[in-house]
């Protein structure tokens, strides 16, 4: 351990957005799992099903880790690849801001009506800011073709990742951007952008599992009537942190959530939209679940309910701790929850409930398919 | 599909006792994964680190599925081997009973206690009864040996499970008898023994995850200082549906209930004596995640308070349906809960939120190790 303690590592994001391709530097303090983080090339994307390479990268890690995580229980061997240490964040302590806004069909009202609530989460000393799941208009099938935004041209082509990218420009602020319709050719995806102090975009994710329920009577949404999912995990390392991202219904599956915590995110952010039905029965259960299983942050942020709306919104965007603690929550009407995140609680956690060196890797393994790909 | 709508399928249970070895035989109403049901030898058991054969058998399974899994993200990849369909159980509905027990260091005054617990149960209606963990004696590394019984060996040796196995016999009832020390050689483990109505050892767990955890102030245990861990997850085919085992600590490692569902499990039972640290903080919350994130039910069964104890249970044993919600729990005191269980709940649910068709197989994949082994 002790040769480890003053060394450095090189990390990439995964599935960085093109234009702003970045390195990090993270000092790591002692090693958990194997010593080389894995370069992920971002030209080596799964976009399909060829799994003839990936069958022969399919394998059972050696035990090659450093003495502290010596078991006949193989518990790195539980990730596969094996899970990356945790990186030391650039800032421990910090302010987020949850804006939990009202959506109109007055797409510019929204997008002014946004940049004012980051301003005023930034006043508050938010130093990262999230917003809702769709947040420049309506949540529905007939609405995404409309508001929908090419953030790929930018510009006058999506005013809405326009404002965000000169907002956090100019309050130096990082961005969680929510999620938008995106157009992109002739498909469009539920879109979260991530820009960072410079305005730039650090990353996109594209909604990975599509919100297709029935409940008789309750609840019915088939959102692949007209959207495509997204193809990757989203992982990007900020000025806050190393942020996993999903949107909504991308929480069910704790899948996602465990291939994060093993990228070594510090937090998870859900932009998301729950329903008057699975709202009350699984909004909260679902962050809790997946910051105590993982032992990091989750952060959600819905918008305000409307109940005039087509689609009536939970609200109840929520802080939780890497104990499964809810830190901060609010109810449904339009609210800015600004709340301490201390990712020192995040070792504190592991040190406590060391669930980490306590997996059976001789029982079980998640696989990562992108990362194997990619090694 | 129409085919298999009468298609009959045996199937083995994992991990059963090699005394009360059975087969047991379902419909299958519709096919949702690969058509055969996986047999499994008991003689092929994961018992180490072989890879070397298990990296033959790790693969990407290719996409042989029905046409209602086709997609291109293949959900059926996203288990290793792919999930079993759901089985038909023998009962589609009926009673748990629930005995949160007191326990005393006398064992002949609990071995009595529990078996009066289990005819009350039994006369209230119950046709599974679960008892808590460690229910036999002090939950304590000191008092693991003192109490401790050869299983094995039965009879004299093991006096709470043959009263275990003279009840179940007795009154006709499945039995998921909680958990007491076992000793096996010059080992010992945390062992759940489950008996059939025939009075039957079917199979026994011994508990995976040992509850080593360390919250200074708080509470602080190394089971691992007695006791030695179980080699094998452990699903068995009982008069009352298939049944996944975990006791206490097991219920924090959300892969072995990931394991569990994929083999085809109605119902998970967790006996557990969650501390009032961990208690008040996880206990529900893991209970619910489990139920929500796999569909199916959950059950748990923990010792009555005890203030004055070295070991303070939390109790609140409970019974959570396959939407996460909790449809019978109880306070600290003892108690017993009788609590209907309906399996075609799990089938509707699946349905409304069809989470096993929108698993992203080209992104995750969760390995259960020894069914890939056995293959």
């Amino acid at each position: 351990m002790k040769s480890a303690i003053s060394s450095l590592i090189s990390s990439r994001n995964f599935n960085l957005h093109r234009s702003s391709l970045s390195f990090s530097i993270f000092r790591r303090p002692s090693l958990l799992l194997p010593s080389q983080f894995p370069v992920i090339s971002t030209d080596d994307k799964a976009t399909g099903a060829n799994f003839t390479s990936l069958r022969r990268k399919c394998r059972f890690h050696s035990n090659k880790s450093s003495p502290i995580m010596a078991s006949s229980f193989n518990p790195e061997q539980a990730r596969s690849p094996p899970a990356v240490p945790l990186p030391i964040p650039p800032v421990t302590k910090f302010k987020i801001g949850l804006c939990q806004l009202t959506v109109t069909p007055d797409k510019q009202r929204n997008i002014e009506h946004a940049r004012k609530a980051i301003e005023e989460a930034v006043e508050k000393g938010a130093q990262l800011v999230v917003l809702p799941e769709i947040w420049n208009g309506p949540y529905s099938n007939d609405s995404f073709p409309v508001y929908a935004e090419d953030i790929e041209a930018g510009g006058d082509a999506s005013p809405s990742t326009a404002m965000l990218s000169e907002v956090s420009r100019r309050l130096k602020v990082t961005i969680v951007g929510g999620s938008i319709a995106e157009r992109s050719g002739d498909k469009l995806y539920n879109a979260c952008c991530i820009f960072g102090t410079d305005g730039k975009l650090k990353a996109k994710h594209r909604k990975i599992h599509l919100f297709d329920i029935d409940i008789p009577g309750k609840i019915t949404f088939i959102e692949s009537k007209t959207l495509t999912a997204g193809q990757t995990p989203t992982v990007v390392d900020t000025e806050v942190g190393r942020i996993g991202i999903g949107i909504c219904y991308d929480i069910r599956f704790q899948e996602l959530a465990m291939i994060y915590a093993a990228r070594g995110a510090h937090l998870i952010c859900y932009p998301g939209a729950f329903n008057m039905t699975t709202g009350p029965l699984h909004w909260e259960l679902l962050q809790r679940a997946r910051a105590a299983d993982n032992q990091l942050y989750v952060a959600t942020c819905s918008p305000a309910r409307d109940v005039g709306a087509g689609y009536v919104a939970w609200g109840h965007s929520t802080l939780v701790g890497p104990f499964g603690e809810v830190l901060a929550t609010t109810e449904h009407d339009e609210a800015i929850i600004i709340a301490e995140i201390d990712y020192s609680l995040i070792e504190l956690r592991r040190t406590n409930l060391p669930l980490l060196k306590q997996k059976r890797g001789d029982l079980y393994q998640l696989v990562d398919v992108e990362r194997l790909k990619s090694e």
